[in-house]
């Protein structure tokens, strides 16, 4: 941390680390991305029919068709003019975003694309993922200077993503890696290409909740069982990411990538320290299972994973979250999202004046900065 | 609370919430509480062929064989001179234990029986259950008047499971019921015959790790996906119960059963705060979907869901623990438990120490005094 007296202002004063790019047509839009090969692979071509008999369909990105939000998942205010879905339009985002909270950057995380990890094919996944870059760095970045944005990968192939990542992180608009989760847990040996192209890169890599948690594949999204409601899986969403944390520090892959930082988007805060306290205590018991774990997990956690603030914990007396912060040590863990257009979109003029104004800054854009790097 | 200056000293000062007795010979030690019916059934009876040329196989509790703990579940120092299974001796338990440890009330909580839920027969879970009830009583109750113990109940038929609640609850010394848990959330229909006994009685339930969490049916361990190791299984255990908590608020159980009470029996502490904020954030927002959620989540939990201490969250400022402390009101939700003789028992000259001063008689024995009522 830069020291209070002395520091000069950061190059952003705040950076959203959580805006979705929404398509206009669904994954129509990537037409004009894709080979003619392609199109006719994922159904999206002009032709209707693959026979003279059948009927055509176009491929769809699983999306969670389980659990249904009664209030409606995207924020209806965020419609452009033109009448399109809302968070498609860059400018008119621009303007409702950007400029009416003052966001320096704002970091794009696909949008429909969040459930690529759901998909069972891997050249499909994969052909998806990089027309969906392609498209998101002429639409979105070439719109406004402020857009930056994470290079989607489609993790079923991992060498094929490896390919993908070093192809788009040409374009240096791209600040990270997003992973859309399969149902293999993240310190699985299947990724290690994908962690070695960020790595060599110096991109991050982000996940979020996405349709693909084993919604629709072989594990439930939550332990023990199915949830029956909406309310239940959203706040039991953050499991995954307790998950993920516990399995990236025990299977070693810090140690195998040393300047690897993996960012946790949308997936709370409030289970930190259950995490940190069970994994220090339970790798000090059985440190012979794990010898490779060679830090304390928490250290590894403070040292490698970033968390984004929306949604942020709301406890009834705010000194509450201020010791979650210190335990979290948030001063150089957590980065300010937004969620924008979802519906439980955090307004930084309510969300950041609750965190401790001493890492307020830090929350702001500082850990931003550092997390992205120079390409932010 | 009672007032700390009139009140008066409890009625026990120490009650260990969760003792495992260990059987001697596994599901032999059953046999002489089956009929002859139940014991070829199960595989129990002396015939070691169902035809004149299969092998007989006796059935057997389906066990965590995925994730081996190096270091030893059972501690060997519980081994009774007799070189019995360690914690298999009543006598020896009472002295190694409740003596040692001056415990007054030690709550029996089924060994091997933990992970009946993830037997698929119904009707063979039903009867290892009664068998093991009779077991319990006949073999360890009778040993020593400080034992008490929680009657089994195969949630797979929720019926029959409430009727050998019934009959067992007969016996006194029987102070609640042990839910092995299937794949079903425990907010589901299903299992409310077994909660109505149990309100109906005023027995609480409890939930305990075990084999069962889905490790063997249709649900993995953990969100997201299967753990690799031991390590990463055990610290995600706690998901499971933070799951099962998230499904019985939003199932308005506790508005069903409003006298009902759930016992968390080592499923940690540290994620009682992220569960209590997002479920009343999410419950605020999503009420529309679950309208007889009628009080904040926490404060269902607060009054109706109990945790045991061990395994104690170490962080490394006491101060957070206290916190914590604070946020769950253990001052009426946490009840000491040591877990003998599993491999991470807690002492509890060093496990209550570490907790407020304040709090430290109603963790010790007062909010078990209050859960557990008179049959205490």
């Amino acid at each position: 941390m830069t020291d209070p007296v002395t520091r000069t202002p950061p190059r952003y004063r705040l950076v959203d680390c959580d805006v979705h790019p929404i398509t206009k047509h669904g994954l129509a839009d990537l037409r004009p991305f894709l080979s003619t090969a392609e199109r006719r692979r994922l159904g999206l071509d002009e032709r209707r029919a693959l026979t003279a008999t059948g009927h055509r369909e176009a491929v769809s990105i699983p999306r969670n068709m389980l659990y249904v939000n009664p209030a409606g998942v995207l924020r209806d205010d965020a419609r452009a003019p033109d009448g399109s879905a809302p968070g498609a339009d860059p400018l008119f985002t621009a303007r409702h975003l950007l400029d009416a909270h003052g966001i320096d950057r704002a970091v794009l995380i696909g949008g429909e694309v969040l459930g690529l990890g759901a998909m069972p094919d891997p050249d499909a996944a994969a052909m998806i993922a990089s027309a969906y870059n392609r498209w998101l760095a002429a639409t979105w970045f070439d719109a406004d200077d402020r857009y930056r944005g994470y290079i989607v990968a489609g993790a079923q192939d991992p060498h094929l993503a490896a390919r993908e990542i070093r192809r788009a992180a040409q374009d240096e608009r791209f600040v990270g890696v997003l992973l859309p989760l399969t149902d293999l847990l993240m310190g699985q040996r299947h990724h290690y290409p994908i962690y070695e192209a960020a790595h060599d890169l110096g991109l991050p890599v982000a996940v979020h909740p996405n349709s693909g948690e084993g919604i629709f594949r072989t594990s439930p999204p939550m332990a023990g069982g199915t949830p029956t409601y909406y309310v239940e899986w959203h706040s039991g969403l953050s499991q995954v990411f307790q998950a993920n944390v516990i399995s990236l520090v025990c299977h070693g892959v810090f140690e195998r990538f040393p300047g690897l930082k993996v960012i946790i988007t949308e997936g709370g805060l409030g289970w930190i320290p259950d995490v940190m306290w069970r994994l220090d205590k339970n790798v000090r018991g059985l440190r012979d299972e794990v010898p490779w774990v060679r830090r304390l997990p928490s250290e590894y956690i403070v040292d490698h994973v970033r968390f984004t603030t929306q949604p942020l914990p709301e406890p009834r007396r705010r000194h509450h979250l201020h010791v979650l912060c210190e335990i979290a040590h948030a001063e150089r863990t957590l980065m300010f999202s937004s969620d924008y257009p979802h519906w439980d979109f955090d307004d930084p003029r309510y969300a950041l004046t609750s965190l401790p104004e001493s890492i307020r800054q830090r929350v702001s854009s500082e850990n931003a900065i550092e997390t992205y790097g120079d390409r932010l």
